[in-house]
């Protein structure tokens, strides 16, 4: 019998260092063992990129916030069906850019959605399966904005300005407080460095009481 | 203060003349008086056409019946925010061709997705929104394939075959058996002359019906 494997998500405002370090936390995953397949949401499968080139596309007309959130889950559904649960049940370990977390933090905390609309979407395409460990990197809304700024990668997201970035990064912590076993924050207010190291530093325990239990 | 118009929907399985009549419905409701917005799912805003090309492009290749699902949602979202719902606080009517009836025949009865799964997203999408007339074109599988056929109608649906077809005209019929006051089924099994002028009665007692209500 194959041990099933371990979903691992990265996720937070932009700004943080997360994608940048997915391939620090790749090597550190397959150096201690493990079989580790990275992707990324939205998208992931053919069908999820083109969802995510329709939310792209439309994101600046209009479309409206529910018509966003179902193309978000219905991306995520072909995701799990193709990718990650096939991986995981091959005993694969998963490493994947933004999940679920950031639909409440989006579409919920910044855009207004209720959460207990999400959660009804996310119990409807998930059906219990939940990351093992989600990295939360988190710093200040106008940290964040600067280093997205400077590297020229300021999104819609960005452009909706401070106060929609205060709402996602506050129901981003209130997410991690809500179900502290399988969150652990990176204070990513830092040089790289420093949040690579802590980042190693959180795996390494994390993976240790895996163990352990 | 402006009336609320009416929803009403011609659906049903293919080669029962639905969008045939669709034009021959539209005249009779203008001719009563009502100013007619006609439209159709999946499709009816660039969004919609834009998802309604994603399912015909995915469905070959096996995309998972739930993210077909939810983009059918999506769509309908998008669909009812942007159209329906303005027409019909307008005081507009709105005739659309197919509506929630097909996701529970085609996602539902035909490829079996559970109908309680299909009524979550109802609820979700629609919050209580539902078609004031449901004109369900019903007529033998064999028929309906050969006329489809005849003109070269054969879509996959069609293509799946005389069980599949079966088990979607079943759920559409126990959909209307449910709920008795806002189908009215049309027997489609005969000429088009024929058909018509059952649907022609069928308005026509229905419209007295409002009136009189």
């Amino acid at each position: 019998m194959t041990m099933m494997g371990r979903l691992i998500v990265v996720d937070g405002v932009e700004g943080g260092g997360k994608t940048t370090l997915l391939e620090f936390i790749r090597t550190r995953l397959a150096t201690a063992g493990y079989s580790v397949l990275t992707t990324r949401e939205p998208g992931g499968t053919t069908l999820g990129e083109e969802i995510r080139s329709l939310l792209l596309a439309h994101r600046q007309d209009g479309m409206t916030l529910s018509a966003e959130t179902l193309l978000v889950f219905a991306a995520r559904a072909e995701h799990l069906a193709k990718v990650i649960r096939p991986a995981l049940s091959a005993g694969q370990w998963v490493l994947c850019d933004r999940f679920t977390d950031a639909t409440y933090a989006y579409q919920g905390g910044g855009r207004g959605l209720s959460l207990d609309k999400i959660a009804v979407l996310e119990h409807w395409v998930q059906e219990g399966l939940q990351p093992d460990l989600t990295l939360l990197f988190d710093l200040p809304v106008t940290v964040g904005l600067e280093r997205a700024g400077r590297r020229g990668a300021m999104d819609r997201f960005e452009r909706e300005g401070e106060n929609f970035l205060e709402r996602v990064r506050a129901a981003y912590l209130e997410r991690a407080r809500q179900q502290p076993d399988r969150y652990r924050i990176v204070d990513a207010n830092g040089s790289l460095e420093a949040v690579k190291s802590q980042v190693d530093a959180l795996l390494n325990r994390w993976l240790e009481q895996l163990h352990a239990g």
